[in-house]
């Protein structure tokens, strides 16, 4: 794919990427092997339109009258969507979200494996989760010694902890953080950031429902 | 707040509405009583003129060169977001990514109470996890008598279970759902849905490595 193309590439058309990558490996369950625009689109919630907007972004895809071949379409989508290789993970935080994060299997099964476990309780340093270590985290800190090599860094830490743990994983070269932490952190330009917020999700809800019982 | 200004509220403007909310929450504790459109933007991450946007929907805040009162807009936004009650939660799904929810000390902070828990492993239906004891999933279905009126259902399932867990929820008579589940599920109209997908919030992140790296 030629690389200039993936520049303006926003986060709503990577999101929907994922649902049609979702979409293309439930239907190939099912036993499908060639899908028109139509089905794949509303298996992935959108209009045919807009699937065929977002995949022309990344090169030619699919027969007029044909449809989509979807192993190929998968293969296509895995490579742009980098989960043709496997990525090495660190979970910063080994409490209770941390402990499910690391049990949670799609994360596996899609390439992310988490390689390193760091944590501030002496309580739980030392322990060995599924073959990892759980290190203390002054461990990140510069010079102290050996760092695992990270692609990723998971921050699964209480609010307060947030900011300043981010630092460090930024420091110790992670490229990528994902933030489970509540609340938003600052990262430099060259550091991809995602922050999944629970309490915001339940907050969309709690507002819906009382908008709802306004009606 | 007139009924009639809340119609088109989007998606967006709810989660920016939650990012106000931590702000104020924020500055508040440090000892802030009274702050311009400018540092409550900051510290929400948008433009002052977002910031007045936003709240303009709702009502008149703020007084012109003298900036916001934090608690009284704290308690606007409280009662806009539905954060002024509790809600009755229900988790549907007692595995790992159920009980680090439970355990989730923020969800109960904000007024999100779990007071019943469901699951279909007989292992685990009678646990009793801090005084809700784990029932059936079938005490869910219609006429199998008593069941909790729940606010909002939780959705912890494996991603095959979770339309059909879906429709037993919306079937009680829940009208918000929170999906952990790995799959678009549907809901009709009165239903408020929303889906957090940790698993796309990793591919957004290994796409943007894929991409890092080509520069």
């Amino acid at each position: 794919m030629p690389r200039s193309m993936r520049h303006d590439i926003s986060i709503s058309t990577v999101r929907r990427l994922s649902a049609y990558y979702r979409a293309l490996r439930e239907l190939r369950g099912e036993g499908i092997a060639v899908a028109s625009s139509q089905l794949l689109a509303e298996r992935s919630g959108v209009t045919p339109a807009q699937l065929r907007k977002d995949l022309s972004c990344f090169g030619h895809f699919g027969t007029r009258g044909r449809g989509y071949d979807l192993d190929s379409l998968t293969h296509e989508l895995r490579s742009i969507l980098g989960l043709d290789r496997r990525w090495r993970v660190g979970l910063i935080g080994a409490g209770n979200v941390g402990s499910a994060l690391f049990s949670y299997a799609p994360f596996r099964e899609q390439g992310f494996d988490v390689v390193a476990i760091y944590d501030v309780d002496p309580a739980k340093i030392g322990q060995v989760w599924d073959g990892v270590r759980i290190a203390a985290i002054d461990e990140l800190r510069p010079g102290a010694g050996r760092v695992e090599p990270l692609d990723i860094a998971v921050l699964a830490v209480p609010a307060a902890a947030a900011q300043e743990v981010s630092d460090l994983v930024v420091a110790a070269g992670v490229r990528a953080i994902l933030n489970f932490a509540p609340r938003k952190i600052s990262v430099p330009d060259t550091v991809a950031l995602r922050t999944v917020d629970m309490a915001i999700e339940l907050e969309a809800l709690s507002f819906a429902l009382r908008f709802l019982a306004g009606r």
